[in-house]
């Protein structure tokens, strides 16, 4: 099989064009003389932050997401600001701004897609280690609060299907063998 | 906090319509006199299928997304034919129709979503075991491929983060302790 790109760009087409989601349907020339529509979502490139606090515990993020109507547990995330910037100072930044930490280690996992059939999203995993946690620039409110657990707690939910946000739970599952190896009998019994 | 919808829905517009994948800008009331408009891709419903054979082995499939322009590796998968299908009439159809083959037990795993802020996916994971592998509708392609591994090596590239479709990594690492269990001697050393 060849790694060749196998189809070919005749004419992108925006429906809607933003900085933060955009809609896009192409005209693609598929091989062998066979051209179809494909219709997509743009947007940034992002990151997913697991955060370990310093006495092995892990932040969680529950808010309110519109397109699927619901309540989902998240791990601190965000999209990069430009397409040029180094994701892990994004994922500092977003540390910063949702947990009001700083971490001393962040420690890449993995890149990953979230949907490819539906959406370009193209983002990176990171652990981030020893988070002191400060006053979050994020301000809870009825719509957005922070859930911090002790890290086996989140694990075991992420290990038992209970974290809806794939997205997020993929990141814990990764990160789950990094934790456990870092635990001190004094924060995980 | 409460578990009462938020956010009202004042209109909802569509940008593109169709039966696998639509475009919505909606008019939203997010409280306290505060209107903004949310994009969102609307797609059905879908199932996540990790095939284990009767031999130990788990199916993948390899092949091209254009959003992400990449070639990824994926477990089965597809959308509900209709809002009322049974997910797991789903997950049983696409295995017939990607891996050719039939299972002795459905095992739900978890619900989730794959990009709540972007996309209203709502898919179920399942793993398919005694799966008996047959002649796959799905014809083999330059842009579409079977990949049957070993349980133990499907697992292990998805806890090393190289699988780069995050919905079927998850399904895999979800599906990592079920498959573990019931390891027998004669298929994995």
């Amino acid at each position: 099989m060849s790694e060749i790109e196998p189809y070919r760009t005749l004419e992108q087409r925006y429906l809607l064009q933003s900085k933060w989601r955009s809609f896009r349907q192409d005209r693609v020339d598929i091989g062998n003389g066979r051209v179809i529509d494909y219709s997509y979502a743009e947007v940034p490139r992002a990151v997913f932050v697991v955060p370990l606090t310093q006495d092995g515990r892990v932040v969680l993020i529950r808010q309110y997401r519109y397109p699927v109507r619901d309540w989902v547990l998240e791990v601190p995330a965000g999209s990069l600001e430009t397409p040029a910037e180094d994701p892990a100072a994004t994922a500092r930044r977003e540390l910063q701004e949702e947990v009001g930490g700083e971490c001393q280690e962040l420690i890449h996992l993995a890149r990953f897609y979230s949907s490819s059939a539906h959406l370009n999203l193209d983002s990176e995993i990171f652990l981030a280690t020893g988070v002191r946690l400060g006053k979050a620039q994020l301000e809870e409110t009825e719509l957005i609060q922070l859930l911090i657990l002790p890290a086996r707690e989140a694990l075991k939910l992420a290990q038992q299907g209970q974290i809806s946000e794939g997205q997020s739970a993929y990141a814990l599952l990764l990160a789950a063998p990094h934790i456990l190896a870092r635990e001190k009998d004094d924060w995980v019994k």
